[in-house]
């Protein structure tokens, strides 16, 4: 099978839907073509299609393709319908997926048969292109803050194997590498899951971008070392005073960013401050499996009896961020984000 | 085979050495019985013995076993003259191997035949003793560190695995847990070898401690959640003005503490502190092989053609040290170990 376009992790084709199970990430890159939406559905249940925005525009995607193969069939609508309710289901959590969902669902609804599956596939094809331009818009925004040579440090997963083009923080660095102004990347590993060490520098391989990987608790020693310029991270939810929401361990990065007087910059799309929480105390952080931390695929790493504190999310404060990128420009402090 | 006493992970007697291969903990507590020295020897150039303080004891073992088993032949002397020089070959590094096996080869020069065997179980015990007895000195020290039901945070092993008595800052918890004070340990995973999730897990759980595991980048949102009295971890080095080298990821939980104001501890023995160095800038920090931070077991967990910065240890500043629990007493700051 011909591989997918460079930093490319999902493509609708002709009534083919192409993509990478990033479950078998980073030791191979294995292709998926389908017509079937409940191979998608599939996918998107057991991880194999994970981040948020790439969730949303995978559903989109099945449904399209649902949709030519039951072109002119009497029972079409019925069968799309009834795709996109098995799709909702898939995953709980992602807003990403309904606001996907509603949109084919409105499309089903308001096309006239002959306009049908054209109809569907641009609004799956717009989703695509309206996730793929907000990174560019916030990599663009981001640009005039990476120096020359720049050497940064991230956490997670943020690139394009998260959303629909190529990123938010790793799409920041990629569009600098692209420009002449990286000369390295560290990514730290992120524990439990290891989002770092599997997908963030499998993806700086793929990008050819020099790339560094370093255990979480050794941040502080990396900033010490000195010749970091800055640290760009990703946000799960943003408060209007600025308290972030990311990936545990990115509080200790800001913290020793903090003591080594390095910039540190959230990059995320504006749709991630959410006008509902004034502060981080709001935030509700969901705890994840103990499995997460004292398993490693089949290998049982930690003693039997010990117990597990398993935060998916760190907070960080809004004093410790020197910066937001998003695809409405940059915000610097103070932070105040019910008056934009 | 009988197990060893609790807390205990080596003993000598009747001319056997009896130990815990650590290379089989926390999934199983294989217990190594020998009165061949070669079998020590492997066992600690494996790291089935690691620690600094029990490599020394153990190589003294090895030693007292050989001459009970040589006793009255002709060529005693020489043959233990030969397995010294070959325990002296398995670790570089650790200071406590080679002031152990001077020991042994003291005693071995200075004792008449008759009471060569005696005078050389005696000397390897004394040094057992010796470790034991500061591990203890170190343990009560801290006692009055501890509040009421204290829950305490803790970074990679510093325990009974680690040297021949209950340990420096596990042995300070251990002994305040006996005394009735401690509710809850936390205990940080401590990549990339997970000395934290297999070693001081698994000591937490014999000792019937309550402890909790968590990935070293959770330590700022523990923190943060509440409820933890202090931090205590070990030292590799203290600096005259009180920087302490010690496993990497310190610094970023100091830094925690600091945010959160947590009391941070070392304890240490005394002779943890080095009088040729004045401050942290001078302690050389060593590179481990990028291996293990890309590979578990057989499994390789990060993506091909990433480079690794794998420093082993990490720099605490003085300003971060609520003060030092040692075998001398408690110092707080400001330190100035020379005038001690």
């Amino acid at each position: 099978m011909t591989p997918l376009p460079p930093r490319t992790v999902i493509e609708y084709r002709d009534g083919v839907v192409r993509f990478i199970d990033q479950r078998f990430l980073p030791g191979k890159v294995k292709i998926v073509e389908t017509d079937d939406y409940r191979v998608i559905a599939r996918a998107i249940r057991s991880l194999a299609i994970r981040g948020a925005p790439l969730i949303g525009v995978a559903a989109a995607f099945a449904v399209a393709a649902l949709a030519r193969k039951k072109a002119g069939r009497p029972d079409a609508r019925k069968r799309i319908a009834t795709a996109i309710e098995l799709l909702r289901q898939t995953r709980p959590t992602a807003v990403n997926l309904f606001t996907a969902l509603d949109s084919m669902l409105e499309s089903l609804k308001v096309s006239i048969d002959s306009e049908l599956v054209e109809n569907i596939k641009n609004a799956a094809i717009s989703i695509h292109e309206d996730d793929r331009q907000r990174c560019d818009r916030i990599a663009e925004a981001g640009l005039p803050l990476i120096p020359a040579n720049a050497r940064i440090v991230t956490i997670c997963n943020t690139g394009f194997l998260a959303t629909a083009g190529i990123g938010t923080a790793l799409g920041v660095i990629t569009k600098a590498f692209d420009a002449g102004r990286v000369s390295e990347v560290f990514a730290l590993e992120t524990r439990p899951l290891l989002q770092g060490a599997r997908l963030t520098a499998w993806e700086l391989v793929q990008s050819k971008i020099p790339s560094t990987l370093l255990v979480d608790g050794a941040a502080g020693s990396l900033l010490r070392r000195g010749g970091i310029d800055l640290a760009i991270i990703g946000a799960d939810r943003i408060a209007v005073n600025g308290d972030t929401a990311n990936k545990i361990g990115s509080l200790q990065l800001a913290l020793a960013c903090s003591k080594f007087k390095v910039p540190f910059y959230v990059a995320a799309p504006f749709t991630t401050v959410d006008p509902g929480t004034s502060s981080g105390r709001q935030i509700k952080i969901e705890e994840r499996p103990a499995t997460e931390v004292i398993r490693l695929g089949s290998k049982t790493t930690a003693a039997p009896g010990v117990g597990v504190y398993n935060p998916a999310f760190d907070l960080v404060d809004a004093d410790l961020i020197s910066g937001f990128i998003t695809d409405r420009g940059i915000f610097m402090p103070p932070y105040n984000f019910t008056s934009t």
